[in-house]
């Protein structure tokens, strides 16, 4: 039996439903606007997209979006599609086309979101995967257990060089075990990259020679292939663990290439996601866009966090997290690490965990480790503590009884 | 003076929208949501985007987006911020980064839409831009004057090679100019891209040989680096005269490297556009981001046609297409061909003509050549004449008077 591909949709139409679904179908596969005679019934049952599924969910009275075909009702439906490998092969770039291509402009759609992918196992021969995961990750930061505590530097950009090592000792001192650019600071004139890396290489080599601990920098290589490249081999001559790119801005061949490349594990932020996702009814759910961006390499994803400070509500968040930790499919699991980050302290420790049910993660805070009365150090091990009491299943509060630090972080964190 | 880049902004917000202003520089430079200690007034006089410019454009009573921070009215503007180049340096990548990052997620934004890009000389001096242009492309595909006239290979999916060639050899003896795969057909197991490029060159070859018109063939080699470049090599030795790609299946690395390795037209193809723009308070219009590509060396770009069966209306089409003729900067213009497409026949020349102002595009046509009662050469033919008369302003009917290919079209295209 042939291998097919599955994608699952929301779907809003002012048409009949089946009628919409067909046309999806066709549009992504063998049909066109009008009928061809070359189309033939030999042509459409080996090359055509297949309406797996169509539930009814709903109506409404107004369209989501313009430019439909306008009608008295709007019916949204979950709409899964199917297409047969022979088309296009196990291609992550055509994937993408066939995927997420014309369809979201056509008229018999008012609403289009792509919420799930299934993948044969064809695509999990022909791409790695993360290199390193969640365990390489594990071992390189030199954490066994429990969440990597992390931070950004702060702010995104204007430090130089010098003052973002200055922020780094800073860190390492206080026994952070995970450190990232932000996704605006690349190699501006300002901050180059190069020697960006070695100012800060020094302060965590020297720290990780005087105490055995090395914390984990991603340092933000987003670039052309070239520099990404010759960035990359900086980081690893320098005795860097991690590099970080921004997916949106590099592209599926950019990171493809960087996977190829690189030596070290791919922090993947995915700055851009909002105008994929901020509409409900248009664009990309997480799980599908993260998946294809874990076949192409990525080691940590970014999701988020609970309670943050942008516009994404806690279930979403949990949705991505979950989707970063399930397998991308039974014969290949290619685990990789979610990212939580914005507004973070160890008051989301607790709900985090119960939601995913595990630690393989990390977790990013800024005020919540910098705002600590105590100092830097102070703040990590509060961060880290809250993660103690959230894994043991020990109420904060009662935690913070014994741990002064945690006591502490308490109140500024509320 | 340090030279900045300039991005334009519908925004909709539930706050004070010159504090949204403030908040969405801040997010995208130096600032973050807890005030810094070391976001010294230098550093944000140097390195914070600023606001340069904010009209109130209406109000509204409900949000468009949801997420935001709620409110009894919600202010839409027009906003126009700058960065200092020394933040990024001229990176397109890292551009994609600082214009349409996070922004989109913040919660003082309940619609956001990047409206327009303004970049300063340094991007023509790190990136090429078109290396054929509207002349390369003319001299190709030998057409000196007036659009060149094309079609999609149909259906999209389900050919095989010598079936794709037998389309291929009705239309090169119809006389069409140009030819191009859908954006679906890559490199599938049941249409192989060096069998389909090998028999329809073949064809093509013939063709000019015996006649001297060698029709361009726009192949979609869409997919990871090393295929992409194996596969340009090909349609070059085969004497092929342009290759294609899908730009957000490949990615902006993609497309630069394709673009340095090339020594053909690079035929751009859009799919998934429609989740970039389709929300009107969300995401892209086409003038920044195609911008975006033909710095990075996109030759054509497609914009849709007027009166297509997609969702996009008329003006957005005559802005896309206005964009992509428009230079990229005064100093570096950049030509770039449109693609018109989409339900179109000859019905559309005059306007077409008439709202961007000349002919240096190429104008598909599926059912508007092949349903020609006299066949293809007669359908090109009309199609053809069709524009003779929108450029010279004779109406369509006086001047199918003279043209009986005109005149028989003029029937089946209404």
């Amino acid at each position: 039996m042939t291998e097919r591909i599955h994608a699952t949709y929301w779907l809003e139409t002012g048409v009949d439903p089946l009628l919409a679904a067909d046309v999806i179908a066709g549009e992504q596969s063998s049909g066109t606007f009008v009928a061809l005679p070359t189309e033939t019934p030999e042509l459409k049952a080996r090359s055509g997209a297949r309406v797996e599924r169509l539930d009814i969910l709903g109506r409404a009275a107004h369209p989501s979006l313009p430019g439909g075909i306008e009608s008295k009702v709007y019916t949204q439906c979950a709409l899964e599609l199917s297409w047969p490998i022979g088309n296009l092969g196990p291609s992550l770039p055509n994937l993408m086309s066939t995927i997420a291509g014309n369809l979201f402009e056509l008229r018999q759609v008012s609403g289009l979101r792509l919420t799930g992918l299934r993948l044969p196992p064809s695509f999990a021969r022909a791409y790695p995967g993360p290199a390193f995961g969640i365990e390489g990750t594990r071992r390189l930061a030199g954490v066994a257990r429990g969440p990597l505590i992390g931070t950004i530097i702060k702010p995104s950009v204007g430090l130089s060089p010098d003052e973002t090592a200055q922020q780094v000792r800073e860190l390492v001192a206080g026994g952070i075990d995970f450190i990232k650019d932000d996704e605006l600071q690349g190699d501006g004139p300002h901050c180059p990259f190069d020697e960006r890396v070695r100012a800060v290489m020094r302060v965590v080599n020297e720290h990780a020679d005087r105490t055995g601990k090395k914390a984990m920098v991603a340092f933000n290589l987003t670039g052309d292939l070239d520099q990404m490249k010759r960035r990359h081999d900086l980081v690893l001559a320098e005795g860097g663990t991690c590099v970080m790119a921004v997916l949106n801005s590099i592209g599926l061949v950019g990171m493809h290439e960087l996977r190829r490349h690189s030596q070290l594990p791919i922090h993947a932020h995915r700055a851009g996601w909002g105008y994929l996702s901020r509409s409900p009814q248009l664009g990309w759910d997480y799980a599908p866009w993260q998946m294809i961006w874990r076949l192409a390499g990525a080691d940590h994803l970014h999701v988020n966090g609970l309670r943050n400070k942008f516009s994404e509500p806690d279930d979403s968040v949990i949705d991505a997290a979950r989707a970063v930790l399930a397998p991308v499919m039974p014969e290949a699991p290619m685990p990789a690490m979610p990212v939580f980050s914005s507004g973070q302290t160890g008051l989301q420790a607790a709900d985090t965990y119960a939601a995913i049910g595990c630690a393989d993660l990390i977790h990013t805070a800024g005020g919540g480790i910098f705002g600590h009365p105590g100092g830097v150090a102070t703040g990590v091990e509060a961060l880290r503590e809250a993660w103690v009491a959230a894994i043991e299943g020990v109420p904060l509060e009662r935690h913070a009884e014994r741990n002064p630090a945690l006591r502490a972080a308490l109140g500024f964190w509320r």
